[in-house]
This record gives structure tokens, sequence and C-alpha cells, in this order.
């Protein structure tokens, strides 16, 4: 084995960042630009991986190699390891291909001990310093090391100044600290067993076995999974030597980006401590000062630093974050990395950077994350306002934007204060489809269970409404109109505020402001459009819907739900009427019903498209979702229908389902129900015809039938709507065109992809229905192992939310070979919830799909996800 | 286009089976061998296919052949259709490749009309045989092809009889039959609106029409699907020239069989009528005569009889079922076929074929349908007390078999009543997991409720005991101890009997006879495995269910059930201790409970199967399955396990799941509790080792992990199998090995079969879940669809009960391959209930599986269809 686990940063450059992370990679590359950079050694993510395959072991091999670089790092550095006349102090840092929160960051100062610790006094004449710096590695390698908690140390030090009297850490002297280490010790030894390492080497060995463990803890596993990192990367560690910035009043440290990181302006931001070391600057113990002091307080450097963050963003051609550290008047740097950015500054960065000549419009639409796009398409909370405001609870971020108006508890009053023009905030246990209404009336949805894919949160991201759920510590009496929170009563009516993309609620009034589609984001958009290949389209099932969707830039709807439109109060009564019919004329006269309503709907949703296609998808959940479960519901529905309670209660226990997932829904229906099938193609085709000489309008409705797995199931309701909808077209003096398609979302449909094709317009890979069967869990169900999957590394990623190319991928790829095969004019599309996701969006673009459709509110972030996808499948 | 679509007799083969129908073929065969068969031709299998292309019309192309035909067979015959002087009298009947009831049989008598009814009179000299065979024609002609009930007809006959004070029709004469057709043509033109039709080509074109039509009527569909035949076949239709067994006593008709179809005796069997039309021997309307009188009455004919069926069994190599005619003296044949038979006779001709030298054993194993066996495994009623008894019911043939015993409502009762020597019929409304005890001990099983698929028929059929299900005539009152079944009370300890082959119920006592599996069955079983390649081992989670597999001749048990060890009342105390658990410690307390009783089953089942792999499937079901859902069960629950009711309450409605199908179940299980996993795997080992010491027989477990989605979830539980079972054989003195292997029964599985089979020492496909995820239905909710699939010919047959070739066997056949290619050892199996099914078992065949696993009383059939399937598939 000839493999390098090792290598110097001038062994490097800012290529390398799979193999030595980010960090290492621009160390490396920054050292090869000559600037200052204290040297030493990154240790690859191919050692971490080798660390994992060996069952948590560091081999030999790679300990030989660590310490074969420790020389010739001690070579460069003219100094030694251990050595108290000169010695070798380093920092250890973890560093992934992607920067990640979670991971273990820094233990400085490694290599200190008792003995050298007498050397680092007598060479810097400062006593103080070197203890400091002592107590400080002890602590650091204890909480980070061994897991032995940072704050016992503090209590410790917080003893130490209580019987000094004294308030704060400075003014504690050298004999202080040497008393603190020896109290640390003792601590140490009493809590683990061992007296704390004084060989340097096993410090060094520990630390780095604490990075390689630190990738897998439940935080960074987390992390990753949420940001679609796999594990198999693993992370890099960084052996570099010391510098001090807390060496006296010409030493200091500090961080600073190229621009302003919250607003995107082209100006030096950042802040610095004098005396100090990188972790006061993140404690916050002293107010650090404002980056463009440091031009008063050392000129020199300050120069150096601006000309060298100059150049390190042409170099990167990108906003740069980094850290710095002087000792006694040196300036060195310790880290650069493109800077992480508000969602509003990385469109002005990048618009900038474009009118700047240093990029091109294609490096410009890659510089944007996607996601961070959805905050800029909701309101938010005004920013002076949100300062002093106190959240009272968090629940779960389940749909973005912030929200705020007054508490109701039922969807029935949220309707009617809402049409009296009040605000409200719609708060419940759970929500259930029956509540749609006062949803789509609110500004926000609090609920108290329920996760990301509960019933409120899905709904709620489909409407673009601000919504918190799983908010467990509330206490709800719906009854008695008020809940409890954080020992806070607040009744009905009075105002509440919720932030969804952070999942706080406030029990106050906080001030929105609106979102802004124009200025840079407008332009920026339009570089997206130049570029990608995939069209976008929206789920949308009401005018509303469409409205919003058509002004996120949707080019038609890839997804409307006809039964949506059936939970209206108006329309479930007729809905009802039909599912409790005995005879096919029952529900014939209930259909009739329910005809006018459709085909107004489909006339509004047309016109909002303005010629756009409308893929409409036939009645597709079971029928039981449609009856009251609760007692009294299911009397009054027998007084309304003139049946008897017995019947009533009969058809539901009759329509009662042991998996209803796998029962009788979709095309299902139709087969059971032709008459269903005929009534949606009258009103979609009517519906159309009424437009088109209202208007003029090219409607071009394509009809989408859910759930095929058979191409017989296809044939027999297409002859349904293919004979109804060609009688009314013949009838009226109109000439238009309509397609039928399938939804590709049970497994069997994939595999049997050809024979569905050679009868079929289109095909819609319904993803979550997909998901759900070739994974065999239904979403309802699995929250609750899947918890046990991620924290056992078993799933990286929620397969929901980002389609698992190996299995459900496979089945799409299949799909759409067989499919092509038969009918090359076949049209593709993706309408499942992954239709807004970037990571999937970028598969539909590998295997060749025509379009995506995502809920409006995740238009933006698909037609840009779609350009990247664009630039980066060739 | 030129297609043939007619064949004349003379044109055709015993080959031709596929185009021109088993009946065509046969009778142009036996042209071809010489025999007296009147004349005609045959409409093909492919005009039927184009008949349902062009939308139900025959069309010109056709017609114009069948009018060429209708020439050529004219001259034949030299007789004219239509010609009054020389009438064409024709016989029109369907015919497809498999012999079909259900479908339209036969219309006698074409071409007669008002005018060559005169003739035919003069021609014979005998009136009133020709208006007897003009107003049978009318008859049949109303009913077969216009769908006038023939009721009608024989309510008219009733009324001349009466009117005319004679009992038999025979005392009509010949001017009672001339107003006889008077009368049934005005009928006809009352209730049709038209005359009966008088040209005889149009009444040809009618009834070749009727053929096709009736080839998709709810009978036919009904058996196609019964026995796997597929729609697209079509059925051809038989043109044949009349001759008349009614023409006076020199003629007669009859059927006869080259051997006892009830014994396989070889001996000629059959019976005949003199004067008399082939419906009548069918009608039963005069008692027809055993053939050998034959041999008194017409010995000539009688003698050139015997010879052509000779010749034909020897022709055949079968049993032959033939009809003939006798005309003035002459024999005529008019059908020959392979002999339908039962299960008994099936093996005795089988074997006594073999021992005639006539066929070999290859062909021997080809000529027994594997599902008749299951017939010879069951008790049986004794045939002479059957005959006296009057069924006062009849459900779903559920369960095969006989059973007689008294009433018990209750599994309770049913285990106590078992408990004193007692035979116990169990009756209840559904049975529930809860009842498999009572289950066990019952002869035959009773439900009000529940399909072929129900709780009750499921458990019952993997028992092999009998049941009847979904009786919904019976009244239960459970509470009060009796019911009530076609007016009659039945109390608790009051004997019925069963039978489950029939769905017959009985309110009495019937004696039944035990099977036997000696003699010819054991002969016939012994050349089937010598021909197959397929392994064959049984699902059975019991040592009585592993004894009755291994005496079946199960080689191993493919599918251990664990959890249904669990529901025993002893069991199940320790089973929701567990489930209660709140804490692993807790869990581990009644885990170990369980530990012992698990090992004790193992190693029963171990010894009964006597060195055979058992392959042992780790907890599967959702847990919320064992928890009690009734008010009073959680409240008796919460007071054994000294837990609040609450408690219980709030556990059961946590452990609530929508799709439970889809839910935390398999391997998910081991995922969220690795301990189950530890304590089956103890078991298992420790099971094994103690049967080793003690026997020193090999015992080979295959421990078999559920519900795998992605190989990271085997990863994580074999790991704990691996660690847990190498310890404990370390630990031993035992030299012992052991497998461990997956269940594909998620489409995922099947799609990653390879990364899955690096890990994985044999997969079994789980068809009944696979089957459910692939369709994405499930097996409890389909039933209530289903059934608008098959009228609507969208299924043809059950994908529960028969592998789904086109999707469910791709993902199996990828899987094969997947699997094979990364792991040529892997061992491939199939434990779903299509284990069983001769057609399933072919598909395992054709993609190479190495066994299958079926219910115990599927065993035999199992052994049978392998062999079938080794000879068909090459």
């Amino acid at each position: 084995m000839s493999q390098k686990f090792v290598y110097l940063f001038s062994e490097g450059n800012g290529t390398m960042r799979n193999l030595l992370g980010g960090k290492g990679a621009n160390l490396a590359e920054m050292t090869n630009l000559g600037m200052p950079v204290p040297q030493g050694f990154t240790i690859t993510t191919e050692a971490c991986a080798q660390y994992y395959e060996d069952g948590e072991q560091i081999n030999n091999e790679i300990i030989g190699e660590i310490h074969e670089y420790l020389i010739k790092m001690e070579e460069i550095t003219g100094k030694k390891f251990g050595d108290a006349a000169n010695p070798l102090l380093v920092s250890v840092r973890s560093g992934a291909r992607a920067s990640m929160p979670g991971m273990m960051d820094t233990i400085l100062n490694l290599g200190i001990n008792d003995v050298v610790v007498e050397g680092v006094a007598t060479l810097t004449g400062n006593e103080r310093f070197a203890y400091d710096s002592y107590r400080r590695f002890i602590q650091m390698f204890s909480d980070v090391v061994m897991e032995l908690s940072k704050k016992n140390f503090e209590e410790i030090i917080d003893e130490m100044k209580e019987h000094k009297g004294v308030v704060d850490d400075t003014e504690l002297d050298a004999d202080d600290l040497k008393e603190m280490v020896v109290r640390f010790k003792k601590f140490y030894k009493d809590n683990l067993g061992n007296d704390f390492p004084q060989n340097p080497q096993d410090q060094l060995m520990e630390a780095v076995k604490a990075v390689f463990r630190s990738w897998n803890n439940d935080r960074a596993i987390f992390y990753r999974r949420m940001n679609d990192i796999p594990s198999s990367w693993g992370t890099a560690v960084n052996v570099q030597a010391m510098v001090f910035g807390n060496m006296g009043d010409s030493s200091g440290t500090g961080v600073a980006f190229t621009r302003d990181p919250a607003t995107g302006e082209n100006k030096l931001y950042g802040e610095f401590l004098i005396n100090a070391q990188g972790e006061d600057v993140v404690a916050g113990v002293r107010t650090p000062l404002p980056i463009s002091r440091l031009q008063e307080i050392m000129p020199e450097v300050y120069e150096q630093f601006v000309s060298i963050s100059d150049r390190l963003e042409k170099h990167y051609k990108d906003m740069q974050d980094m850290e710095f550290t002087i000792e006694n008047g040196k300036l060195y740097m310790l880290q650069t990395r493109n800077g992480k950015r508000t969602a509003a500054a990385a469109l002005k960065v990048a618009c900038d950077l474009v009118d700047e000549g240093m990029i091109d419009k294609t490096a410009a639409v890659l510089m944007v994350d996607p996601k961070q796009l959805d905050a800029l398409l909701h309101p938010q909370f005004d920013p002076d306002a949100l300062k002093a405001a106190v959240p009272s609870g968090n629940g779960l971020a389940a749909s973005p934007g912030a929200a705020c108006g007054r508490v109701v508890f039922t969807a029935d009053q949220a309707v009617k204060m809402a049409a009296t023009g009040d605000k409200v905030v719609l708060v419940r246990l759970e929500t259930s489809p029956e509540d749609i209404e006062g949803m789509h009336v609110s500004e926000g949805i609090l609920t108290a269970r329920g996760g990301m894919t509960s019933h409120a949160a899905v709904v709620a991201r489909g409407m673009g409404t601000c919504c918190v759920s799983g908010l467990g510590e509330i206490r709800i009496y719906e009854q008695d109109g008020y809940f409890e929170l954080a020992g806070k009563r607040v009744n009905g009516g009075d105002y509440i505020s919720l932030d969804g993309s952070t999942g706080n609620v406030y029990l106050e009034s906080i001030p929105t402001i609106e979102a802004s589609l124009t200025g840079d984001f407008g332009r920026f958009m339009e570089w997206a459009d130049e570029i990608r290949t995939l069209g976008v389209r929206a789920n949308a099932d009401t005018p509303t819907d469409a409205r919003q969707a058509f002004s996120f830039g949707a080019a038609g709807i890839g997804l409307c739900r006809t039964e949506h439109m059936f939970f209206d109060t108006d329309r479930i009564a007729a809905m009802r009427e039909m599912i409790l019919s005995k005879t096919e004329q029952q529900r014939r006269t209930a259909l009739a019903k329910l005809l006018p309503m459709q085909q107004g709907d489909f006339e509004a949703i047309y016109e909002e498209m303005n010629g756009f296609p409308v893929t409409i998808r036939f009645l597709d959940p079971p029928l039981h979702e449609f009856l009251p479960s609760d007692e009294n519901d299911i009397i009054s529905l027998a007084g309304e229908l003139k049946v008897s309670v017995e019947d009533v209660k009969a058809a539901v226990s009759e329509l009662h389902e042991f998996n209803p997932m796998m029962g009788h829904r979709g095309c299902r229906l139709a087969v059971s129900y032709p008459e269903i099938a005929e009534m949606q193609t009258t009103a979609v085709i009517q519906a159309a015809i009424s437009v088109i000489k209202r208007t003029g309008m090219t409607v071009s409705p394509e009809i989408m039938i859910p759930l095929i797995g058979d191409v017989k199931e296809l044939n027999y309701v297409k002859k349904i709507v293919v004979d109804t909808a060609d009688k009314i077209i013949a009838d009226s003096s109109i000439e238009m065109s309509y397609q039928v398609g399938t939804m590709i979302e049970i497994p069997r449909a994939a595999l049997t992809a050809d024979e569905i094709a050679k009868n079929a317009d289109f095909f819609s890979f319904g993803t979550n229905d997909l998901t759900q069967m070739t994974f065999g869990f239904s979403r309802d169900d699995a929250g609750k192992f899947l918890e046990d999957y991620y924290s056992k590394s078993i799933f990286e990623s929620d397969p929901f939310a980002r389609i698992d190319r190996e299995g459900v991928g496979a089945l799409m790829k299949t799909a759409v070979e067989l499919g092509r095969s038969v009918n090359p004019k076949l049209k593709l599309g993706v309408c499942g919830e992954h239709g807004g996701d970037p990571s999937s969006i970028e598969f539909c673009q590998m295997i060749g799909l025509d379009y995506v459709s995502c809920s409006p509110f995740r238009v933006p972030i698909a037609r840009l996800a779609a350009a990247q996808a664009a630039i980066n499948i060739k």
C-alpha cells in the first residue's frame, strides 16, 4: 500500500478539497500563493474512511505517517514537539469537503504539558500567558476529546474568582492560573481515572481520533441529512503550528468577510479582538471591534490584510470568509473559505460579481443555493422589531415565512374572523382535510402534534402559508378558548407571531414585511431560465394557487388535485351524497351537483394559467376520507341526506380499510364507478370549451389517471375519458385538443412502462407514492422509526424529501427508457414533493425528464436548481 | 391478408389445438384416422380474436370464408344448406384450447326452418321427428343466441302437456309438435320483436357470434381465472353435419370413458339412450343405460365402438372421454378428448398406463393436475354417508377437507372441549390472531364473514384444517350459545359437518375417512421427485406443522414465522410486557421470559426436520398486533402487568399505524430494538446446540431477516446476529454452522439485490408482500375492488394466488440476476403463498430458483408442479 494519508500544506492545493477537506485545501492554496500561513499538515479524508473501515482505529501505517510529517513540520518551523527549550504547539481542526457545523472544531495549544509550559513561560517571558494557554488546552481537550463538559471547568474558574473576589478572568494572575491548572488536572483525574496526558504524541493521536469520531456524532449526521452530504466522505484533520493572538497588545485575532454577508454590500466586513485567542471572539466575553478600527490600531497590518483579502476574493472569484491572527505585530492567515451569506446577499454578490466582470452568468447561477431562495418568497419579520422579541416556544419549522395574527382554534372561526378583515393564526392539536378552508384564510398555522410531513405541514407548504408544527409543550384548551405556553395563557383573539423558517413562536405581535421578486432576484432568475432545459410547473389545486404559481414563473400546472376541491363546505355534502349512493343513478344525481363546481374551478384555473398546460389528476383518495368519523358528524350527515344513522355508519364501516394507502383509490375508483371519470372529463372539457369561447385563449388540459399499475386499467379509464370528451368536443363548435396520461407511482407501472406508454401521452412520476411502495413504508407511519435509521446511519437522508436514486430512481429510469422506447414523443415529468428538491431535480435532469412540478413556493427554487443541473449534468 | 380462418376437419390434425381448439383438433384427428366422423369445418380461435379486435364484429373476410367452407361441406356431405329437398342440418359448438365449462356449448339442428322441416319430414318419413327437431332448434337458438331463457319454452310445453292430459314429452304427437313450433315462434316474436330467423345463413352467423360472445361471459371469465387460462386465447367454433340419434329404435346417442373416471379402473364406462339426441342424456329426462347394455342391443355397433375407443386411447395415450351417435344403426363419433377424472383415478390411470407400457414416467407425471392432489391429502366424508346428507348452507370453500365435530363459539371453548377428547368445529363471525390456539385444536372452522384470504381462510389452509368462510346467511348468537341457519337453531355442543372443498355446511354428523399417502400416490410422487430439480420446503411455525410437512415430503422448512409462537396464551403476556416496556432493561427482562419458550419450539422443530435446513424468520408483524384493542382486555392487561390503564391505552394509541402493512415491522423492529434480534438469535443457536448435543443430528438453522429494503439494514441486524451467535458457539464445545439471509419482499430490495447479496447467504422471495408493494394494494383491502377488475377483464387472475410474471416476476428476475452476479453461491427460494401454486412454481423454475416453500398441505402439489415445470421448462 503506497496510499498517502498525510500532506504538508505546501504539498496540496485548492483543487484537492475531496482529499484534504475545504480547510486543508485552502490552507495549501494560501501557502502556494505565498501568503503568511502558519505551516502544518493535513491528514486526509481517506484516513478518516480508513479509520472507520478499521473498526474506529487509526492503523499503524497512518500513525507512522503522522509522526513522519510531525518531524517535517518541526524542520519547517524550527521548533520541536514536546521540547521545553523550543516548543512546537499546534492546533488541531476538523475540515470536511463542505463546511459542517456540528463536528469537532478546534483544539488549540496542543503539545503543552507540565514541562513545556515552563519553557513557554521562559521563552515568552510571560508566565501568565503560558499557564493561560495550558489551562485553555486542558479545558478544550477534556471537553472535546474526553467529553468532560467545559461547564465543569467554568465552575472551577467561577469558584476561584469568587474566592479571590474578582469578576473578570483577566484579573486572575499567573499564580492563580498555575493553581487553576492544578485544579483542572485533579478534576480530570477524579473524573476519568487517569492523569491528564503529558505526552504530546498521545495528545495529538487522541485529538485526531476525536475529530474522526465527531464525523459520526448525532449533530453531524443530522446536518448531513439536511444538506445531502454522504457519510462516506469523511473529514480531514488539519494540524497547524500555533500562533498566538494573546501575547499582548501587539497581538490579536479576528474574522472578516470580503463583503457584507447580510446585505452583500462590497465592503470589508468583520471584527477582531486585541490580545485574544480565537475562542474569545466566539465566546463573546469581550466585545470585538469592527475591522475598520484595525486601520487605526495597526495600519500596516490592516493594509496587508486588505491586500490579502482582495487577492483571495479575486483568486476564488467569490466572497471570502477569513480568520487571522496577529502575533506580536505579524499577520497570519488561519483560514479562508467562500463565505456563508443571506439569500439577499447571495443574489447581490452574484449580480455584482457579474457586473464587476469577475464571473459569468453560469458561474453566478452556480453560486446561490436554491434552497436559500425560499426565504425571499415569504413575508419576513421586520428585522428591527424581531431583535426585541423573545420566542416563547420552538416547534418544527414546517413551512417558511413569518406570520402575525389573532389566535383562532377552529377552521370555522378562522373563516369567520378572516371574513371581517382580521388576520388570524390557526392553532390546533393537528389539522385534517376538513380544515382546508380555515387554513387557507390563515396567516399562519400552529399545531401541537405532527412532524414535517404531517397534514398541516404538507398543506401549508403547498399553500405557501407559514406553519410551525409539533410544538409539544403547548397545552390547547379548545373548548375553553385558550392555550398555555411557557407559563402564559393566550386567549382566542390575542395576537401571536410565528416564524416558519425557525419554528419560533412569539406571544406578541411582530410586524412583517413582504417579499420582493424584482431587482437582483428577477435578474438572477432570468439567467437561470436561460440556462435550464427542464420545464418547471406547479402543483396547484385552486385558482389562487394557480395565480401564485404563475407569478413565481411556473410554465403550467403539473398536478391539479381535484379532490381538494371537494372538501369545501358547499361541496363535501354532494360528495358524501355520491359516496353514500346505493345505485349508479343516485351516484349520477350527486355527481351532477359536483359538475358545475368542478367546471367553474377548472375555468378559473385555465384562465390564470393563460395558455400554459394544466394537468388535472382524477379523483385519487379513498372515499372514506370524505366521510365523517365523529358520532355527531355522522348523525348530522344522516339528517342532511335524510338517511338513517345506521346507513351512514354502515357505509363508513364498509369503506374502512386496513391500509388505505394501498386501498380503493386512484384509478381503482374510476374502474368501480366509471361515472365519476365521466363527470370529471365533462368538467375538464366543458370548462376548456367555455374559456376558449369566452377568451379565445389556448387551453391545454392534460387528464392524468392516477395509480395505474397495469395498462388495462389505463385502457379502461381512458376509453371513458375519450368517449366522453370527443362527444362533447364534437357537439361544440370548437376545435381543441387534450391529452391523457398517467401517474407513474406504483412500482408495477414503472416495470411495465412500455405497455403503458403505448396508450399514454405523458407520464408524471408521483414520487411520493412511488417512494412509499418501493421502500414499503408509509409516510404517515415511517416518522416513528426513521429517526432510528438516521441515528444508526442506515439512512442518510429522508427519501420523501430527496429521491432515492438507487431504488426509486432505478424504477424511474426503467420507466423512462421503456416508455420512450415505444413512444418517443412521451412527455415525462415529476409531480411528487421531490419536484421542488434540488438533488431530486438534478436526478430528473440526469434521466432526461421534460419537466418538474412542485408547490408554487418552490417554483423559483426549482427554476434555479434546474439551471444548476443543466450546468452540472452533461 | 392471406390468413386462413376456417379449416375443414380433413385439413386439420390433433396438434393444431391452439388454432382449432381441443374439440376441432380432435375431430380433425379422428377424421385423419379414418373414423366415422360427421364432416364439417372449424372456425379458428384467431377468428375469435379478430372478432374482438374488430369491436365484436365478424368481418367480411371471415364471413366470406365461412360461406366458402359451407359450400365445401355441402360437396362433401352431398346435402345443401336450406334445401328442403336435401337439407344439410348442422350443429354449432364452441371449442377452446382447454375444455371450458361456462361457455356456450351446443346448438343442434341448425339450418332447419318452415320449409326445410317439411323436407325433413318427407325424407325421413317421420313428421314427428322433423317437428321435434325444429322445436328443439328454436328452443336452443332462442336460449343460447338470443338469451331468451329455455325455461319459457318449457312452460309452453308444460301447458300443452297439461292441456292434453299427458305426462311425458314422447306422448305428444306430430300435430302437437307442429302446434308447439307455431307457439314457440310466436313467443319468440312477442319477446324479441322479430320473426324467428328463417335464413339458415343468418342462423349460422348469429350462432357463431354467440359462441364468440360466450368466451367473455362472467362464468367463462371466472373459470379462466380459476384455471389460469389467458383471455387472449379465444375459442374456435365447430360446424358439423348433424346426425340423428332420435330417428327411432335403431338410433341412439351416448357418452363413454375408456376407463372409470371415478376409480381409474381399466374398463369401458359410460351410458347411452336409444332414440334420443345428446341433450336428452344430459337433461336426465330418461334414465340412460350403461354402455355394456349396448352389446346386447346392437352388438356390431358395440364391437365397432369398443375397437374405436381402444384405438383412440392408444393413439392419445390417455383415457378418452367420447361422445357418439348412432343413426339408423350407423355409428358416428362426435367428440373425443382426454377424460376428466377424480384425483384417485388420475393416479391409478397414470400408474396403469406406465405398467401397460403405454407411456413413460415423464408422460405420467404430466398427466395429473397438481391441484387435484389436494383432495387426497385431507380427510373426506364417507361417500355413502354423504349421499344421504343435505347441506343447509354453502359458504366459500376456504380450506379443503371434511370435518365433523361439536359446535363451539370461542377459541377458549375449543381448547377446553378438545382437551376432553371431543372433536370440535369452531364457529365465529370472523377469526383473529388471538384465536390461533382454538383454531389449531378444531377439526374445522366456520366463519360468517371473510373471503378466501381472510384470517380464518389463510390460517386454516396453513394448518391444513378444513374451513368454510363467508357463510353470510348464518346468524350467530355467541353470547347465548347458538346459531341459526336455514331456519334451524344449532346449540353449542351439537354436531355439524363442513366440507371445505365445496363450502357445504351440514347440520348433522357425517363420518369422515382419512387420507392415504401410500400405494399409487407414493409411487407416483417418487417419479415426480426423480424428475424435479427445484427443492420443496414447507412453511411451518410449530413442531406439529413441521411433522406434517415432513410426512408430506418437505425437505426443510422455508419459513418458520416466529411471531406465531407468541400468540399462545402463556406467551402473549411476556410479549405484551416486552412491548409495554419503557426501557431497554425492562424489554430485556421480558425477552428473557420468551427466550426459553422460543428455544424449546426451535428444538422440537429441528428434531422433527431431522437434519433438513430450517429457515427462521425474525419477528415480523407490527407490535400493535400483539396488544388488545377491546376495552375490557386492556383493563385486564393493565392489571396483569401492574401498570395503569392509561399507560396501556397510551401504548396502544402510540403504536397505532395508518398503514400497518407499511409500518414499523420486519427488520425495522430489530433496528429499533436490537435486543429482540439478540434474544431470537440466542434461541435459534442455543436450540441447535442443545439438539446437536442430545441427538448428534445435523442442525442447519438459517436466520432470515424480513422486510429488508436497503443493504445497510441487513448489515446492522446481521452484525447483531453474528456477534451473538458466534459468541454462543464459541462458548459451547460444539461445531456448527448457520446462515443469515433475507426476505426479498420490498421492491427496493429486488432493485438493489446486488448490494444485498454481498452480505446474504440466501434470498427468500416473500411474494405476498412483494405483490402488495409492486401493485400498491393491500391484500386485506383489495378484495373489495378486485371483483370489478375481474368482471371488467382488467385482471385475469388473482395476483395473490398466481405470480404476476410481468411486474412482480420482473422484480424477482432482476433480484436473481443481480444477486447471483455478485454471489454465485446465493441460495434462492420463495416462501409466499405462491410457493404452492403450480403456475408460480413454473415461473420459479424459469428464473432458476433453488427451492419453493409452501404450507405443509401444498407440499405434494409443489413436488408434482416442480416436476412438471422441470419437464416443460428447458
